[in-house]
């Protein structure tokens, strides 16, 4: 069996971003290692005919916003909603997608920073520019990893997995799946953790 | 200020059941008492063009019902979704309303035990045969429990009920609002909590 925990999310999904900030050390405590599953939500909600948070009636809108910023406040994290959001994600997904292969032991540190640095305030997100920086930045190669934002191939490895995101089932971010059992939202950790510890209940 | 917790509800609602089965005794440990607001999902549902999870598009319906499922587990508690589901529980509701005006003090007690009835197995759910006695059962009078749910009085407090769920944005349950902060979910009791005993974060 798959003993590494798959973990399906979007670069701006803003519950995913907390996921994101404890996600390795929980899965470490149970002896896991996380296999970071970048996708782009846009096209996941297409293929269910769901919707953005934020864009849904005024009523509900307002209490998602108001739920993200209090549900950071929650797990003592900064939180902002970027203007404007949702965007697209692409090129920072296809950078995440260049490391697994060429470091893959930094794709947590990069996701966590990044996703910390774009929930923290104005920050360039997804632009190559800020992009090759933060690469350089982590002493990595930035030229080469914006190089594939327009590479066929990490291009090719993303719709692949939006694919399979959508022929798993999945509707939504953050999404982990442990033994194959599926978790939803940030919310459902303290079951996933519980699942972890008991192996399964 | 109100400082009672005022937790709106469908008693059709397997989240809300979750929740429903601890938030007297969480209230409690916080000095604070419930105001229990029955209402009807699917009034509220058709003025926010939403619907129940397990009427959504497959893999969501799927994940939904096996996430009830796997939420009653964790909270120790027995689940079986009834059907049909989702049910129209009017009569209920307006036992419910006719209890707050008779025996306030054992509405909360009404509702955990009905809920739980509910979501044990196969229930005659919002019969007015089953609601009779198992309001006799509580030393209270069935007859009159009945009555009530023809009673013009009660059906008027139930549609002013849900006009008012709507004015107040609320598109689900379990619904639950202190100090003016709004909760939406079982999964946000942690955060509840803390607010009750932070007096907000």
């Amino acid at each position: 069996m798959n003993k590494r925990i798959e973990y399906w999310f979007d670069y701006v999904s803003p519950y995913a971003y907390l996921t994101t900030q404890v996600i390795e050390e929980l899965a470490a405590k149970y002896g896991r290692e996380i296999e970071w599953k970048p996708m782009l939500l846009g096209v996941v909600f297409k293929a269910t005919n769901s919707s953005p948070l934020t864009l849904r009636p005024p009523a509900m809108a307002r209490y998602h916003q108001h739920d993200m910023e209090r549900s950071a406040r929650y797990a003592g994290l900064p939180f902002v909603l970027p203007q404007p959001f949702p965007i697209n994600t692409q090129n920072t997904a296809r950078v995440c997608l260049w490391m697994k292969e060429v470091a893959p032991e930094r794709v947590g540190e990069f996701t966590r920073g990044v996703t910390k640095a774009y929930f923290s305030g104005p920050a360039a997100f997804n632009d190559t520019v800020w992009l090759s920086e933060y690469v350089n930045q982590m002493g990595l190669d930035g030229a080469a990893a914006v190089a594939a934002c327009n590479d066929e191939r990490y291009k090719e490895q993303l719709r692949s997995a939006c694919e399979e995101a959508i022929q798993k089932g999945i509707f939504g971010a953050p999404w982990l799946i442990v033994d194959g059992e599926a978790f939803w939202g940030n919310d459902r950790l303290p079951q996933l953790e519980k699942w972890l510890e008991k192996g399964g209940f």
